[in-house]
């Protein structure tokens, strides 16, 4: 395919309000052509019925440089988003268009433009998440320590109680315990909402269970009581609606603790848990083959109900009052299903999401995925993904050489731009919006770590993470330069000692998250890339009549770059500015940027610099 | 992506016996590695339960220029095929190998390699179809002709008859008859076997219908008297079988006649036929807005019985003998389902697989598809689609420069070989054997219209035809250079007048057809790509231990290029005979061949050339 990702080739379409218009089951779509094509005829391409159907469309307005066209059609009556594609007859040449770029021939299918029809909450993408693992963000309330041997976790181990100093050990497993608590996330919501700025909480499973980590379930109706109860996490949610944050809950469906009343009962052939669980070859099936995790089954109705179709739900219960909790993460959904194999997933998650909006139509469905996630996101099943596919694994590559699983790899400028730019192509934009970024979190190593504690790579990543399509998420601690490398070391106490945070870091954030903040591009923004080569990568974040350009050098020299910016912005005279150096460009006219490219910084350039942005 | 098209980069695995072995559940698969990448580790990854297990492959046997490695897996338990993909821990980088070549990364899921867990019938990727439209193909039987004026169509025009020697009219529609029966097909078979080399029919449909083409059914379990009724068919099945030949019919179950009995009686509120078709706004719908076509409801049980699920349905009954067919091309399968948007059209279309298979598992499946038809062919629905997508299309615009619409565009052989890799690499692999491969159809122009009728161009289509994976169809009357422009111009009576013939394009088929014939890497060979660039392709057919060479010319000149061979075949002396010209070619020691490339022309390179082999 000659896609060729360092010129626009004359056709523009956003799948952003400019561009689209979605209202009374019709869509009216906007293609903006350069007038050097010569255009001859343009159609936008549909498939009702799953079968082609052409509309012409017919040339509106224009400007010097080009040249709009535009027609509607009816929305995809079976599917949850309509897929659309232009085509494009030129005197040389036919062209078209997807959300990947240019193509000489049809595209692919999986990189049509998508129309989600229900788009996901529009908070979501207005939000800076801050994911808390309440064990090491902050003890609020010693009272509800867990105490040195007070029980032992599976039977096995006594629990081991740890000073906030020390530092998470391999060897206690699960069953050592630092002791933050729900009451001290309380009181550093004014740490994380003004001193960082992050406007959301993500918290990773607060529901009673004896391990530290919370993800093996023993009450999916209770907040441990370790983390404050119940009475904590009002308290919490009390304290964040009125400050306008908002929280996501972690639950874990697809298997339960061991120590779950159900298991313990469905062992002992007890009626209606007997059949709760997944067996095979006479025993019971656990996660990844972890003894401790056993395997709920979705074949059963009871189930079904009591997780997310009852009117009690696990799913129903948290979303509502006095919880209204504004959304959920779901741990490995993908694998929930029936039997083994995880048959029948897609209709449990569709049902999942039915479930989730009818309690609350605001509220975000979050799906985690390590890989990549395509199917779960087409507009009928989760609102969002972890993003590890589409955000973390091409930046861990780009910049700190190592793959998800930690091994060696390398990719280049032009590997990393394809491969973001494959994973937003194959999801509704309104989707892609509310991917949810990240650059770590408790199942990884932390970035900072992994870069050997590189600065300039680390401003790099978090200025991507802030300024990419996407909702970002900050792991605690990263801001302020805590370090650690594979679990149980990347889930170190938060250190609440001034005196040592990286203070560079962290204004590196919140300069980054004020930017996010004050320009709307870096919001709503249409990715557009602009060059891709070797260790740079330019690209713009676009409105209608407004975008901000986000430069990556990665090497060690400065660069200048001829970038063609024509078909971006609605006026005549473009020009931006740099938040680093105050240095102005502008397009020549043909169109084209001289564009000054910084070594071993992310750097943007506005449209125009409005007085509070700082540097 | 980088995806070098030109080079294999050192890893090898092609999905055939040699390098995967299914049974038991379980697969087993090999990777060729050369040992130059100085491999650290290898691993063979999929997806149990969804989510990633990667599972290490151990070093086997070697030679002295790469190291193969092996692993085995068991088969996925939901999924209708298991996929799969290498990563490879080199010195210097990771590398990734899937269906479609190298990545730097993990490959996007459309590409993993599949292996189907229910392979197509073996017999089809050995046939070469021939498709017949029977009015216009052979007039057998003249006491069965339609006579001029004998009824009107549609209540409207007087039926016309035309004679063997005119030219569809486009005044007529579908009213005029050449007059073309079944009993001539049964007269043509010794021509169509033993001078043209075909092996198997795809008849048009042939159930009763008023009108010439037969897309619009009045009866589902008659052929039409005209074309001789069921004793015809059940001759020509018989002398088929006599013959060894294999026979396809045509259904067209998404919608009816508006003369069918069905729709009549449906008009006039009769049960049950009245639910038997779409409504929608007081009317009926019809297909693609023609009246005359109205569309079958499949939310009504009642027809899911009657047309494939029930004891005496459609699909079953010509299935079963006396009629014994081999199996089904069904008419527009993507557009049936449940009101508009083909709702469900994937539950029926696995159902009728189900049918299908349950009449007879050996029973081909063909699905008529225009554009992409990946979702349709991953393993639980069809055995293969009308390949307009992966071969036609790409190869009109690469050979005549206009697409599937008929509007100029062009792609050069980068494209083309993307394109059709790209097509190969998203179905399983015992799938992509039974594509059926098509230059032309009832529904395009003749390709040598197209061509303008330059046989250079032609011989080139022909060969890569008979040379590509899939299973080739010649478009009766091709291969005498019948040419012929839209329908109905390109379905001109069959010139049985052997002085009109084009001898050298016959010539062409004939020599093709027989390499197919003679050579297994044509019918079972995986596709290797080893270059495309401007006017030329180069790519292998090649089975575990020998391979054929493809090299495809569009330009005027002569060429020599570098292609790497050293994956390709397990002896150190590998040699290449031109079929053309009887140029030895041999690769140099550091595995590369100077390939000789002439100009215009679709060139075959054979391992070694067996004394049969034509020129």
């Amino acid at each position: 395919m000659s896609i060729n990702t360092s010129r626009n080739n004359g056709l523009f379409h956003l799948p952003i309000p400019g561009f689209l218009h979605q209202a009374d089951g019709q869509l009216q779509v906007q293609l903006r052509v350069e007038k050097t094509l010569n255009v001859q005829q343009v159609w936008v391409r549909i498939q009702p019925d799953n079968e082609e159907l052409l509309v012409p469309m017919l040339a509106t307005d224009t400007t010097d440089a080009w040249q709009n066209y535009e027609a509607s059609f009816a929305l995809d009556g079976v599917q949850a988003h309509t897929a659309y594609v232009f085509k494009v007859q030129g005197d040389q040449q036919m062209l078209w268009l997807a959300a990947d770029g240019m193509h000489p021939r049809i595209p692919p299918l999986e990189v049509h433009f998508k129309q989600a029809h229900e788009a996901p909450p529009a908070w979501v993408s207005e939000q800076i998440f801050y994911q808390i693992f309440p064990d090491r963000f902050r003890n609020g309330d010693p009272t509800l320590n867990v105490a040195d041997g007070a029980y032992h976790y599976l039977n096995k181990q006594p629990v081991k109680a740890r000073t906030w100093a020390e530092l998470p050990a391999q060897a206690h497993g699960p069953s050592e315990f630092f002791n933050g608590d729900l009451t001290g996330v309380v009181q550093a919501l004014d740490y994380v909402q003004h001193t960082l700025g992050a406007t959301a909480i993500y918290l990773n499973p607060v529901f009673r269970s004896d391990s530290n980590h919370k993800y093996d379930t023993v009450d999916y109706f209770a907040i441990d009581p370790h983390l404050g109860g119940d009475d904590a996490l009002l308290a919490l949610r009390h304290e964040t609606q009125q400050r306008g944050m908002r929280m996501l809950l972690d639950g874990v469906l697809n298997h339960t603790s061991v120590k779950h009343p159900w298991f313990v009962q469905a062992q002992q052939g007890i009626q209606p848990y007997a059949d709760y669980f997944m067996a095979a070859d006479g025993d019971y099936v656990s996660w990844k083959g972890h003894k401790s995790l056993p395997v709920l089954d979705y074949s059963n109705p009871d189930v079904v109900e009591v997780f997310y179709q009852g009117e009690r739900s696990v799913l129903r219960h948290w979303l509502r009052p006095p919880f209204a909790m504004d959304g959920w993460r779901l741990d490995v959904i993908h694998m929930l299903g029936e039997g083994a194999g995880a048959a029948n997933n897609a209709a449990h998650v569709k049902a999942m999401r039915r479930v989730i909006k009818e309690e609350n139509p605001e509220a975000y469905f979050l799906g985690e995925h390590f890989f990549e996630a395509t199917s779960w996101l087409q507009g009928d099943q989760e609102d969002g993904a972890m993003n590890y596919y589409g955000f973390l694994q091409p930046v861990w590559m780009f910049l700190a050489g190592v793959d998800i699983a930690r091994q060696p790899a390398h990719i280049d400028a032009a590997d990393l731009a394809a491969w973001m730019r494959e994973a937003r192509a194959k999801i509704p934009f309104a989707l892609a919006k509310t991917q949810f970024n990240l650059l770590d979190s408790h199942d990884t190593p932390r970035f900072f770590t992994l870069l050997q504690e590189n600065q300039p790579r680390m401003q790099m990543a978090v200025r991507l993470l802030m300024v990419y399509l996407g909702v970002p998420c900050i792991y605690y601690g990263d801001e302020v330069g805590l370090t650690g490398g594979e679990d149980p070391a990347c889930r170190a106490p938060f250190p609440w000692d001034h005196q040592t945070w990286h203070e560079t870091l962290l204004r590196t954030y919140q300069t980054a998250i004020n930017w996010r903040k004050e320009l709307p591009e870096l919001r709503d923004g249409a990715v557009v890339d602009l060059y891709a080569e070797g260790d740079m990568w330019v690209f713009a974040r676009a409105l209608e009549h407004r975008s901000v350009l986000v430069a990556v050098n990665r090497g060690i020299t400065d660069a200048r770059l001829t970038v063609p910016v024509q078909l971006l912005n609605n006026h005549p005279d473009q020009a931006w500015c740099s938040l680093d150096s105050g240095q102005i460009v502008k397009a020549n006219e043909d169109g084209c940027l001289q564009l000054p490219v910084a070594a071993q910084t992310t750097e943007l350039w506005v449209s125009s610099a409005p007085s509070s942005m700082g540097r």
